[in-house]
């Protein structure tokens, strides 16, 4: 949890909405984050191991990646870079055919992150 | 691609925002889909088995649910259960002693739904 919250608060900059511990049903640990302008939530969740939910973590392919709009593809990846940050997908590597600025960096956990910049006109549902 | 598309769009009401057919970099389907009144977006991604993304499928621990309000939740799992959708975990079974009403249903994926009523205060991030 203490490595999640470094990454997701410290590196991507999001910030705290609610911080749980030892909640009901679970007995885990809740942490609830935001992007600054954004009213997606994000949940971190850690279950002890000797409880019900406390099952063997490994990375499934059913929820894949989680996708975080950008201003700067290049600026961000740098400063991701800096911070010791793995990209997994360089930007200009994909996806540049059909016009997408992303790359892929991954989470403490394993988790893909796709960054994507969008401009000068965001994708169709925000016209 | 099709099962998934019914549940999100007939069942969960979802809207399709861009649908995408053999997109590079993955020669993939791509649907993405948002809830009327909201900027979330979600990604339907399909793979072909023969292309370097169509790895074998399995559920995860890492992107453990996606979560979604809804207004009435005693109704809308009714209405659910109706269309023929497995609820995993009945309202009134987990989160009540904090004030939580929720439930856990499963999309045709394996994928845990959580539906969430928050009345009549939205949480922290909301006000």
């Amino acid at each position: 949890m203490e490595e999640s919250l470094r990454f997701y608060t410290e590196i991507l900059q999001m910030e705290i909405v609610e911080k749980l511990q030892k909640t009901e049903p679970t007995r885990g640990q809740v942490v609830t984050l935001k992007s600054k302008d954004s009213h997606q939530l994000l949940e971190l969740n850690y279950y002890e191991d000797d409880t019900q939910f406390g099952t063997e973590y490994k990375n499934g392919e059913e929820l894949d990646h989680l996708a975080f709009d950008v201003e700067d593809l290049l600026g961000t990846v740098e400063q991701l870079r800096k911070q010791g940050v793995e990209i997994i997908v360089e930007p200009n590597s994909i996806g540049s055919a059909i016009g997408w600025k992303e790359a892929f960096v991954r989470d403490p956990n394993g988790i893909w992150i796709e960054l994507l910049e969008r401009k000068p006109e965001p994708r169709k549902e925000m016209r």
